[in-house]
C-alpha cells in the first residue's frame, strides 16, 4: 500500500517468518504420515517474541518395544527437529558495545554511551535429526542485528518511530553433519550453497566454506563437527575481516544483474545486496537438504549403524554445550528460553567409552572421521 | 624399611591407589555375573600417568532387540562407570599461578617466576550410572595439588630428589545424583559423609555441603544436579575463604584424638590432618553409595522410569559440558586424555523438547524437581 521502504528490521522479519512456515511445509511434505510440527509462539518478557516449530515423535512409555540402538518401529523419517524463529529487542551494556566495536567501528566508544544503547535482533535457527543414519543432520541459522541510538521519544524497538541505526550485520550459514559419508550428499550440499552464493560475489562461497571448517571443530576431539557448509558474521557494508575490502572493488559495484564484462565481483556492498545474498542463501536451505533426506531415509540400515549415529550425536551435543557461540550467548542470557536454545540437541546421544568405531580407516566409519580430520573441498 | 617420612605426593598416590582398587573390587562384587572393569594404564606424554577403570556393557549390535526406554534386557546393575586415578606434573605457566596466588598466598608473584613452576596432581575420580532409574548416579573426587620451586638439579617430578614445596592444597567431594528422590537414601549419603567429616572438624559439613549445592547447579535451568554431598577445594593449613581461620581455633589443635573437654575443633589444620580427613571421607565412598545400590537395583521399573531417568541423564551431560570446572579445564589441557575426561558422561543421554515430565508436583518426578530446584538439609 504505501510507498514509503519498510525499515531493514521488518523487512527481516517478515522474511524470516515466509522462510520458517517454507521450511516446516517442506518437512512436513516428506512424511505426510507423521506428526506435525509443533507450533509454539512465544513472548520475551525482556522484549520480544518468537515462534518454535519443533518436530517429535510422542514418547512410548507405555510398552516395551521402543529402543535406542536397534529398532525399526515407529520409523518417522525425522527424530526430532526444530525450526525457530526469534524477533528480540533489548538494551545491550557497553562492555558488549566494546566488543562489538571491533567489527564495527561506527559504534560510539562505550564510554560515551553508559546507559548501552538499544539493540534489535531478528533470526531464523533450525536443526533437523533425522532417524536414519544415512540422512544428515543438518543446521542453519540467518541473522540480522542492529544497534540504534537511545530513542529519547515514545517507543523502544516497536516499528512506530524508527531510531537511527548506529550499525547493522547479517550473520549466518548452514553445515552438514552425517554419520556415514555419503559424499554425492556433501557435494549437492555445497554446490547448492555455493550457487546461491555465487550471484553476490566470488569470494563468499570460499571464504565462508573455510570459515565454517574453523568453526564447528572440536579441539579435544581433533574433528570437525561434520562435512562444513557456509558460515560468517559481521557481514554489513563496512570492511569484513575475511572479505576483500569494499575499496577493493574495481567496478560496477552495486548492480549485480549488468553482467558483462566488467571485473570480477567479491562481495555484495550495499545493504540491499547483502539482504538479497541472505535471502538467496536462506532460500537454499530446503533445495540443498531435503533431497538428501528423501533419497536416504528409505535405505535400510542396521543396529550398528544406529549406535554409530548416537555416538556421533554425542559429539554434536559436546560441540553445542562446549562450543557453540550461540548456545553459550543463549545460556548465560537472562531470560532466554531455554528449551529453544537447546532445541539443537539430539533426541537421543550415546557416550562409550574408548569406542573403536571410526579407527579402522578402512571401515565406513573410519572413511567418515577421515574427512573429519582432513576437511575436504567438495567442489 | 626406611624411617625417613614419605613425601605427601608419594603418600596421596598409595592412598588413591588402594582406593581405587577398593571402590572397583566393592562395585564388581555387587554383581559377580557382570563383565569386570576394564583397567586402562596410560602415560601423558607431558608427564605423568594414570589408570582408568571403565565398566560398560558390550554393545549389542547384531539384534534387535536392545532398547532405550524400555527394556530389561542385559540387566547388569551399572549401565556405565568409571573410576579414574591420575597422577601427573608439568609447569604452571604465570597467568596460572595468578590466578591461584588468590587462595594460596605462600605462591611468588607470578612476575617473579616467568617461566612458571613445576606442579604436581594426583587425584582419584569416579561417577557411577546405574542402570535402574531408581538407583542413584553417584561421583566423586579426591585430589592432591602441589606447587614447588623451580628444581635446577636433576630430576624433575619424580620420586628421586624433592624439590621445595610452595604450596599445597587438597580439594574434592562426593554428590548423588538420583533420578527418582528416595529420601532415606539421600539422608545415608550425607549422614555417611557427615559422620566421615565429624572428627576432623564440625564445620566441615555444613560448609562443604553448602558449596556442593552451589556448586552443582545449573543456572539455566534453575536446578541442582542432584541431592548434593561434599564440595571443597584449596584445603590447606591457610586461612580458607569459606571456614573459620585457623587462628579462631581456641585450643588443643592438631591432636584429634587428645578428646576432652576443649574448645569444639572446627576444620583440620595441619597437613597431617587434612590427609586424614581425605582419607576418611574417600574411605566413606563405598558405605556411603553401594548400599544404595544393592538396595534399589532389585526394584522392578517402568518404562516410563527409564525415559525420565535418561532425561536427567541430559541434564548431567548439560552441567558436565557447561559448567564443570575440572571438564573444561581437562578439555582445555593439550595431552589431556579425553576419554578419561568424559568417561563421566552416561552411555546414553535424551532431550526431549517441552517435556512435560517433572511439572506435576503430585507427581514421583515433581517430587524430585522440587528438591533439585530448593536444596534441602537432610540431616
Amino acid at each position: 500500500m504505501s510507498s514509503a521502504p519498510q525499515p531493514m528490521r521488518q523487512r527481516v522479519e517478515d522474511y524470516i517468518r515466509k522462510l520458517q512456515d517454507e521450511i516446516v511445509l517442506s518437512l512436513e511434505n516428506i512424511d505426510p504420515n507423521a506428526p506435525k510440527f509443533k507450533r509454539d509462539s512465544w513472548l520475551r518478557p525482556q522484549g520480544g517474541s518468537g515462534q518454535s516449530c519443533v518436530f517429535a515423535m510422542p514418547s512410548t512409555t507405555t510398552d516395551d518395544s521402543d529402543s535406542n540402538i536397534a529398532s525399526h518401529r515407529h520409523e518417522s523419517v525425522l527424530e526430532k527437529a526444530g525450526v525457530n524463529i526469534s524477533i528480540v529487542h533489548g538494551t545491550l551494556p557497553p562492555p558488549a558495545i566494546k566488543q562489538m566495536r571491533a567489527d564495527h567501528s561506527s559504534l560510539p566508544l562505550p564510554e560515551d554511551v553508559p546507559g548501552g544503547l538499544p539493540f534489535f535482533a531478528a533470526g531464523i535457527s533450525l536443526v533437523i535429526h533425522p532417524r536414519n543414519p544415512n540422512a544428515p543432520t543438518a543446521h542453519a541459522n540467518y541473522r540480522y542485528f542492529e544497534i540504534t541510538e537511545t530513542n529519547n521519544s515514545s517507543s523502544s524497538g516497536g516499528s512506530g518511530s524508527t531510531p537511527k541505526v548506529l550499525a547493522w550485520w547479517f550473520g549466518g550459514g548452514a553445515d552438514l553433519t552425517p554419520s556415514y559419508l555419503i559424499e554425492e550428499d556433501a557435494v549437492h550440499f555445497h554446490k547448492t550453497l555455493k550457487d546461491a552464493c555465487a550471484p553476490f560475489g566470488s569470494q563468499l562461497y570460499p571464504t565462508f566454506k573455510k570459515w565454517c571448517d574453523e568453526y564447528f571443530y572440536l579441539p579435544h576431539r581433533g574433528e570437525t563437527r561434520g562435512v562444513g557448509g557456509l558460515f560468517f558474521d559481521d557481514l554489513s557494508e563496512l570492511a569484513h575481516v575475511r572479505l576483500p575490502s569494499p575499496a577493493s572493488y574495481t567496478s560496477d559495484i552495486g548492480s549485480i544483474d549488468k553482467g558483462g564484462p566488467a571485473a570480477e565481483k567479491l562481495r555484495p556492498e550495499t545493504q540491499e545486496e547483502i539482504f538479497e545474498f541472505i535471502q538467496s542463501v536462506g532460500n537454499a536451505f530446503v533445495p540443498s537438504y531435503v533431497p538428501i533426506v528423501q533419497k536416504r531415509t528409505t535405505m535400510s540400515y542396521t543396529p550398528h549403524q544406529r549406535r554409530w549415529q548416537l555416538i556421533r550425536r554425542g559429539r554434536y551435543v559436546e560441540f553445542n554445550l562446549v562450543y557453540d557461540r550461540g548456545t553459550k550467548f543463549g545460556l548465560m542470557t537472562p531470560g532466554a528460553r531455554v528449551e529453544s536454545i537447546l532445541m539443537s540437541l539430539p533426541e537421543t546421544a550415546r557416550w562409550e567409552y574408548m569406542c573403536e568405531l571410526g579407527e579402522d580407516q578402512d571401515t565406513e566409519e573410519g572413511r567418515l572421521m577421515g574427512v573429519l580430520k582432513n576437511p575436504r573441498d567438495w567442489l
